[in-house]
């Protein structure tokens, strides 16, 4: 059974390397790439977007959405992580593809409408796309099949703060939004992203098994291996990005638990995901709460063989 | 060596089973019990301190201190888990005993004015007046040898919301003004309380080696352990407010771990309590921010010997 999904992204190197992934295995039928703020400005991130579609020989919509989050001013982006270009400085040569006119909410609903019950949002930026579209169309969460974010820390520390990650930090306001929607939400966030260091091998071997594609994951994968290396013994970089899309392909790999999640947006709090298993707590601010699955384990090795044999293909 | 503390208070059956810890260890001096709003109202607390006071033959001074958080309305009360008396509902008689006459603040001020550098400030309640202490003596910080709290959830779920332990969420204003001031300060949060159970054979055993002050323990913590026991298989309590004390006599029963820290205030996160260790955020909202050590591990059967040797003395 294939899946059909809209990727919501803002590429970035994991962004591409999920962005290949979902283009390569059989199980997923991507609609449209939808680009948002994040890792980089939305125009880098829809131009970037629609590189990848044509390195990828894919002629599926791109569209160009959110520019900054929903409440306060433009972010600053992670070009210290992904380089000046989004892509680890490689220079890759940009694409002269044109992009739908649709903003990316606006392609969101549509897709919604033409195949109703059948989509799968897989979010992998900062979700203000998401919001807007529910704007657009308070009945989005009964259009969709479900929604699939990479964001989030549950039960772990942050990476922008010590208690957020950086696609819900980027835009609190709009996550709060999505996570109170009544849809069937998964959130892979760092509680399982960042429990899979990817090491150089595992990026050669991707090249090996798809020089076009792989290698472009190889050789913009460098900078951001820097970047993760910096403060460990070991080389690594993780690929957050990629989880929720095997998370569709092979559910099994995965552990998730239910909890009622609430998102602060207050100052030093920013970002938090704030998940209350069942039971856990009596403050109806929980209780009351819409509750989503979380993906708290996942299997390390047969994770990276999926990401190759879908390579290989 | 003896240390010299002053005992900042909530009785409260925890506080209780602390109290009579330090009156009974030949390694502590305690100069006076200042009580504060918490587990019951100050009223409350301050007349039940007078009654341990009486029970244990103690002829310390007993103040009474804050009644209400630093910012915003009266608190509820935990009589859900310390009873309507703050000692599990068990009819002792009260002391007939006077107060000091001075506010739990101004003589903690006192104090360390007489004794420069010498005594340790235990809180094991809310931090209001600790923290009405450093407006009252803006030197406070260099005329104590340092402060030990029971508060606060680093690197673990709190127990009034997800993000929250209860001394901390009863007065998080007063907890960052704590936090944020410049003395030694080492925190006994739900990091390490929480990891130590203790079974009703525990509570006969102090009963056992100390029929009046290990009795009155084992009857209060009848109904605080239908209340922890409530959502488990097990009968169990936890005497969270013990631990700094346990601290002060066999540091080495402990595992303490370095962080900046700040205390959230806003409503989500309200009382939460931030660690960043070193090195872990680049946020200047943390860099620039105090660091205090933070117990993350202890030996569970060398404290529960200690707090038998202690009460059987």
């Amino acid at each position: 059974m294939s899946h059909k999904i809209i990727l919501d992204t803002d590429p970035g190197i994991d962004d591409a390397m999920a962005i290949f992934f979902a283009f390569q295995s059989p199980d997923i039928e991507v609609l449209g790439l939808t680009t948002v703020f994040g890792n980089v400005p939305v125009d880098m991130a829809a131009r970037n977007a629609l590189t990848l579609c044509e390195l990828a020989g894919q002629e599926i919509p791109v569209t160009k959405g959110v520019g900054m989050p929903w409440v306060g001013p433009e972010s600053t982006y992670a070009h210290f992580v992904h380089g000046d270009d989004g892509f680890g400085n490689i220079n890759f040569p940009a694409s002269n593809r044109e992009l739908d006119p649709r903003s990316s909410a606006q392609f969101i609903v549509d897709m919604a409408r033409q195949y109703p019950g059948e989509i799968t949002l897989v979010a992998i930026g900062p979700l203000g796309n998401l919001a807007l579209a529910l704007r657009l169309e308070p009945e989005l969460p009964k259009l969709v099949k479900g929604v699939s974010i990479m964001g989030g820390a549950a039960f772990v520390r942050g990476n922008v703060t010590p208690v957020a990650e950086a696609n819900i930090w980027n835009d609190a306001h709009a996550a709060e939004i999505v996570f109170a929607a009544d849809w069937d939400l998964t959130m892979f966030g760092l509680d399982v992203t960042n429990a899979v260091p990817f090491k150089p091998s595992f990026m050669e071997t991707l090249k090996g098994k798809n020089e076009k594609l792989g290698g472009f994951v190889f050789n913009a994968a460098k900078f951001y291996t820097d970047f993760y290396s910096a403060n460990r013994d070991d080389r690594v970089c993780f690929f957050h990005d990629a989880f929720p899309l095997a998370h569709l392909i092979q559910p099994a790999l995965f552990e998730l638990t239910e909890g009622h999640v609430r998102v602060a947006t207050d100052a030093l709090n920013r970002g938090q995901t704030i998940v209350a298993p069942e039971g856990t707590t009596a403050s109806p601010l929980w209780t009351e709460a819409n509750k989503i699955k979380v993906a708290t384990g996942v299997d390390h090795s047969k994770l990276e063989q999926l990401f190759i044999d879908t390579y290989a293909r």
